[in-house]
């Protein structure tokens, strides 16, 4: 069998279908389903060589557990890239843009974090294995497809992987809500890691002690924290904005 | 019985019991739990003067259907404040910050941007009444309490919304990934309204084209969308940024 994920929905199966076709091992319908984006669905399977089969719904449910799947399944071998830390911190560039997650333990959290950092153009997403949601359907349907772009890498030590990162020249800014500091007042150009911590917890002290700068997202309302995956959009797209914004 | 919500999870419980205690009407908790945050918040619900129900899991889950609880569940009287768009388009001003809906099916999504919007200073959310999730207690909980201080405006018509928006003075801009500008790239100073659509559609023909202007988030990977609440999280505190970034 090898180790296979069942991955479900629309963007997730679509995106794997255009990124790496040759790893879809098995590709399931719901073949009550007519309408014009499952027709798409089929004809992109079909163009990439992979034939569609019907499936009823209780054997598509089986296939996913209890995230919805909107009538598509692929069974796909795995083909995250297995980047090591070493190799990322070897590239360290002036737009060096990492992600540290420190303990998301919602799997769809977590998808929607990978999916943000993506779209953001993060090198590598930095994860502590043991704390950390697993990349189950659910996180990967939130994912979007983003799995299949992202470099993952799961340490075994998160505050050790922060003292290589910063030995390598990379700024690491953890994101707090009791910093004095907030992130529009922060230079994020050059090499940067943004560290945020799990829902409800924040930062634990290990790896908040590890950062070189904590910045606060200044909130307006009653609300004590943001959502982690919309934390993370507003800080990394800073990071972007700032880089953007610098001629060359 | 009058109009009752469950709200579940810590964050939306605490939240109604700070803000609100008079409109819960009963709090459920699982007796099996005795960690330091459920003794904290039994606590705070009797600071509050409402007496905690020993509750088992199955009477919990019957309370708030397939919506995670742990173990905490608040059957509240509604507080929703009952704003109307006239009242909040006379009261118009250089801070004015709206954020319009259109069409966001997933609740959790729709409770997440409601936290978001919160979190970033809003004064209304505007969504139309017969596209949008409903607030059930999954939306509530993604939430997190927002909803006890952020204005809901629940229209009909969304298109003649923004006309009335428009005639008030306030600019409204739309989120649209095609579009050839981006958002920093956008004076969003002034009185403003964000407009952002549904997961996957973005915003209908008619919603677009009642839009000043458009603007997308430049995004650098090959994800082609960004979960809808991180997308409102972005679009409205990089209006914040600049707001916070005059002086007076």
């Amino acid at each position: 069998m090898g180790q296979k994920r069942a991955l479900a929905g629309f963007h997730a199966v679509t995106a794997r279908l255009r990124n790496a076709p040759a790893s879809v091992e098995a590709f399931y319908y719901d073949a009550t389903r007519r309408d014009a984006r499952m027709q798409q669905l089929l004809a992109r399977a079909q163009q990439a060589g992979v034939r569609p089969i019907a499936a009823d719904a209780a054997r598509l449910q089986a296939l996913v557990g209890a995230t919805r799947h909107q009538g598509v399944v692929a069974l796909c071998s795995q083909t995250a890239q297995a980047l090591s830390l070493e190799e990322v911190l070897d590239r360290v560039g002036p737009g060096t843009l990492l992600l540290l997650l420190d303990g998301i333990t919602d799997p769809r959290n977590l998808g929607a974090c990978l999916r943000t950092a993506e779209a953001a153009g993060v090198d590598a997403v930095v994860l502590p294995r043991d704390r950390s949601a697993s990349l189950s359907s659910e996180a990967l349907k939130a994912a979007s497809g983003a799995i299949e772009s992202v470099g993952l890498i799961a340490v075994v030590n998160l505050a050790r992987a922060m003292d290589q990162i910063r030995q390598a020249g990379v700024q690491i800014v953890g994101a707090d809500h009791a910093a004095p500091l907030d992130l529009y007042a922060i230079d994020l150009r050059g090499p940067l890691a943004w560290a945020l911590g799990a829902e409800g917890h924040g930062l634990r002290r290990l790896t908040r002690e590890r950062c070189d700068l904590l910045a606060c997202i200044p909130l307006a309302g009653h609300v004590e924290s943001l959502n982690v995956s919309v934390a993370t959009g507003i800080c990394l797209f800073e990071a972007r904005r700032q880089r953007l914004a610098v001629t060359p």
